[in-house]
């Protein structure tokens, strides 16, 4: 058995460093993005993918209370089944599960924030020593890019959770544990021994997306459990192993700390049964974290009156463009962010706006159909290598980011079409590259639907007054994860600045370099701002993990 | 004009003090609780109560955008009408008034946290120098006997206000305005320059209470304004004058400071207009903050969606008596907490559970009887005087306050009975004694609702373990505000210190002092903890300020 209170002592530093970081917002990282042999180690990569390897065609060992059979759901986007089967949780089962889940509420929120500091912080260290095989899981699950499910799916993933955790940890901490009270009067003082405790809200359901299955679980899944609440896992059944790695490390450290390892529980169902929508109305269920459609977080929003609920949904990202002193860069730029995993991205750019008249750059005035040449050329140079591009766009995650993709084009004027790329390794692998499709400012029902997947859109509008006034006003009613702005101009840069801060929504400005739009840095880019349609949260602040304990107080004379 | 970055500097000291005291949470105080004429001043008591004179049968001054004609609905509980008439808002003026709240967000939001803060406490500061106006614009606004309106209406109202501040102006100055954040890499390390804004998030509204008109609403009030919110302030129509005289202060500092006056706005109502339930389900309005009825407050919960909304409720506020080494000075304590205000403490004890065959305690084994009349004869020493008791009791804020003391003797059998107190001052005041009614623990459905007013029950039960599980359940049900224990056995209070946090509800033990348990003390104890039906939050933590804002950043490359 493994103390908590040890594992705090071990994970102390980083901690630390992880909290001071959420306080300065300066560069900070725990866990390395390189997949380097330099850096893990020579054999690190093909352990992984062994180990990967190893749970294909088996069942997956993870303990759920309640759970009766087993269910097999996933396909990779590269071109096989997983054929991974799990635990098959019914809504029978629920009456099972949660009184499982709650079991061990009392004793981990008596351990206190440290020890349960300890454990989380364990549990990433050891998902740290399997992030290969996560890398793996998260390839075959979302379709990204091995590299890219590496950092994002691994390295980035762990990072944020150690934010959630930093931030959980930090507010619980913020009232001491006890006090001495004083009140002075005119005789003796009032003296009193008051005692603070941080109680969890109670089981805390997190529900997992196709595309970023740890990224987006993982904050609100650490954020909980170092609150002390039980955390019911129900991942998207497309995506489920690299969530049931998760739990079967978390079951595992809690188990040796001395802790009820069902604190934290996997949720595996047939997609029919429709187990997200009943496990979230039950009265057990204090906390929801949900990533994906509007349709659904809308009704989570509406209809899970008993928890708090933590949603990101879907949003128009936009990109105003007024002038640049750098229009090679700019394009090579955008290229990559409308490229990165074909644009199923939740932060990907979509509406391009930019004035009928052109825009003045480095290389002298630009016509809107030389921009779109300019981003043409630069997706052509990123993308023209089959065996590069894959390694950018990954696959298609679903046959609807297809549908969409094609019907794209029947939209407006294509002026850069998708092509089919032939993945060199995986022969099933759908690749496709995006296309960027011409609009003007009275297309609003096309541009002002999120239409997720690699379609981007060039959008004339009379100057970039009207820019940024369709910026504003797209944002404030049907939300953005990001937005971006080019210009030499401080007046535009500080007109759309005023309109982020109207709208709500984070701004990059003049990217040209190697950030891009739609990657945000843990510790630093809070990920969604909760002021706009698009999520009503963000990773993470503290209005993202405070409403996750209450504390209570005891008090008595001295 | 006054510059808002002097006024910050002229409070940051008090400022900061608080800041620090939330995170002690050991004794402090900006604003003396003493109306003593050492402290304020010969004439400030005089002085305090011409102004408030001064008030009747007139028209208040206070701009309210979008108001109609004007009403008058204050009764003083002291038996006369206040007559002071307030500008009228109807349904149809909130076309005009919402409008006219937003219009300063722009500049207010731009203006930042210090700023903000800066306008805060000088409103709280020149309340201050009006409290002795206020302690009599609560008197007879909610019954509170002069002391405690000053007391609770005025400094610890003005404490719990900067306590919100307090925590507003810590969480938006949590993540600092600006970084450089710089990433090494192989090459050039990626060096961004980020900029993070504090972003209101819409109109506030906060709907007053008859009872304590500015301790239960400067909390919101204020944290939102700190954040930037625009703030209406609907009050109950039976205690206006004290929102009324805090609106008057707030718009002419705002307006001194160079901001929009209208940032905070008074809606009075007639109360037949329903006004608060239209107002809460506007668009515009993004923050509720409510104190009031079960239903009102489970209403705003279920449909003001649009809203992120704090609600306090009633509940059913419980003392477990297991033993005791000074049975007079529990008595004492005891019959304190029920008198005070006429038991109309959302706080104040009701159910007293207690072993039906008695308790040790310092004086021997007490039966029940003997337990209620020790109750008794202190409430008889407490209120035996009725000058005195005046001073103690108030007077009694409404009629259904009367009809279900006039009701509750026939629920079980009576102890003490409630007497009808002459008010020496105020002929028409209605002031009456409290009553203690004896129950079972069979009589669940007496004692399971709250009975708001000076009715409390000594409920025996099979033994202190019952009286533990029975204080648990139906907090855990019904809610409660505060929680008290009186027992000599640690695992007593151990098994009730762990059924607190259970039912997460703040513990009081063993008070035998100058300590009440339905006081709390700004700074150190949490009213409510939003852990159990009475409260979906606390004054003041974290997840009470945090969603009053949103960080919104930008980033540009160095």
């Amino acid at each position: 058995m493994t103390d908590a209170a040890a594992l705090f002592e071990d994970h102390r530093a980083t901690l630390d460093a992880a909290v001071d970081a959420t306080r300065t917002r300066a560069y900070y990282s725990a866990f390395n993005e390189s997949p380097s042999p330099r850096v893990y180690g020579e054999d690190a990569a093909a352990e992984g993918l062994a180990a990967f390897e190893s749970w294909r065609g088996r069942a997956f060992s993870v303990d759920v209370p309640g759970a009766e059979g087993t269910i097999a759901t996933e396909k990779s986007p590269f071109g096989f089944d997983l054929d991974v089967s799990y635990p098959r949780m019914e809504v029978d089962g629920l009456d099972v599960l949660l009184p499982a889940a709650t079991a061990g509420l009392a004793a981990f929120r008596d351990a206190g924030p440290q020890a349960r500091a300890g454990v989380c912080l364990e549990i990433l260290h050891r998902l740290h020593g399997r992030i290969f095989e996560l890398a793996n899981a998260v390839q075959h699950t979302s379709g990204q890019a091995f590299v890219m499910a590496f950092q994002a799916g691994g390295a980035h993933a762990l990072d944020r959770a150690l934010e959630a955790v930093a931030y959980a940890y930090a507010e619980m901490t913020r009232t001491p544990a006890t006090v001495v009270w004083e009140k002075p009067g005119r005789g003796e003082p009032l003296r009193m021994e008051k005692t603070f405790t941080a109680v969890p809200r109670g089981v805390s359901l997190v529900i997992g997306c196709n595309t970023f299955p740890t990224w987006n679980s993982y904050p609100g899944l650490f954020a909980s459990l170092a609150c002390g609440n039980p955390v019911v896992v129900k991942p998207h059944p497309r995506a489920v192993l690299p969530l049931a790695i998760t739990v079967q490390v978390a079951q595992e450290v809690l188990a040796e700390a001395g802790f009820d390892p069902h604190l934290v529980t996997l949720a595996a169902e047939d997609p029919a049964d429709g187990l997200a929508a009943v496990l979230a109305l039950r009265p057990e269920v204090r906390l929801i974290d949900f990533t994906g459609s509007n349709a659904f977080g809308e009704w989570l929003e509406t209809n899970a009156r008993q928890a708090v609920v933590f949603t990101e949904k879907a949003g128009v990202n936009t990109v105003v463009v007024d002038s640049t002193d750098s229009f090679a860069a700019m394009c090579r730029n955008l290229a990559f962010s409308l490229a990165l995993y074909t644009g199923q991205m939740c932060t990907a750019p979509q509406n391009l706006y930019l004035p009928a008249d052109g825009i003045d750059t480095d290389e002298g005035r630009k016509s809107v159909a030389e921009v779109a040449d300019g981003i043409g050329a630069a997706l052509g140079t990123l993308l023209g290598d089959d065996a590069r591009a894959v390694e950018l766009l990954g696959g298609v995650v679903n046959d609807g980011v297809l549908e969409r993709l094609e019907a794209a084009g029947s939209r407006g004027k294509v002026y850069v079409e998708s092509r089919a790329v032939r993945h060199p390794a995986f022969e099933g692998a759908l690749v496709r590259t995006p296309t960027l499709v011409g609009l003007t400012a009275a297309d609003a029902e096309v541009y002002e639907s999120e239409c997720f997947g690699p379609v981007a859109y060039l959008i004339e509008t009379a100057g970039t007054a009207e820019s940024v006034s369709l910026f504003r006003s797209t944002v404030m009613e049907h939300g953005a994860m990001t937005a971006s702005v080019y210009s030499t101009s401080p007046d535009v840069l500080a007109a759309m600045r005023s309109a982020a801060l109207d709208a709500g929504v984070a701004l990059s400005e003049n990217l040209t370099g190697g950030v891009f739009v739609n990657q945000s840095a843990a510790f630093s880019d809070f990920h969604g701002t909760g002021a706009n349609p698009a999520a009503n949260s963000s990773y993470t602040d503290t209005a993202y993990v405070a409403p996750r304990f209450r504390m209570v107080q005891a008090r008595r004379h001295l």
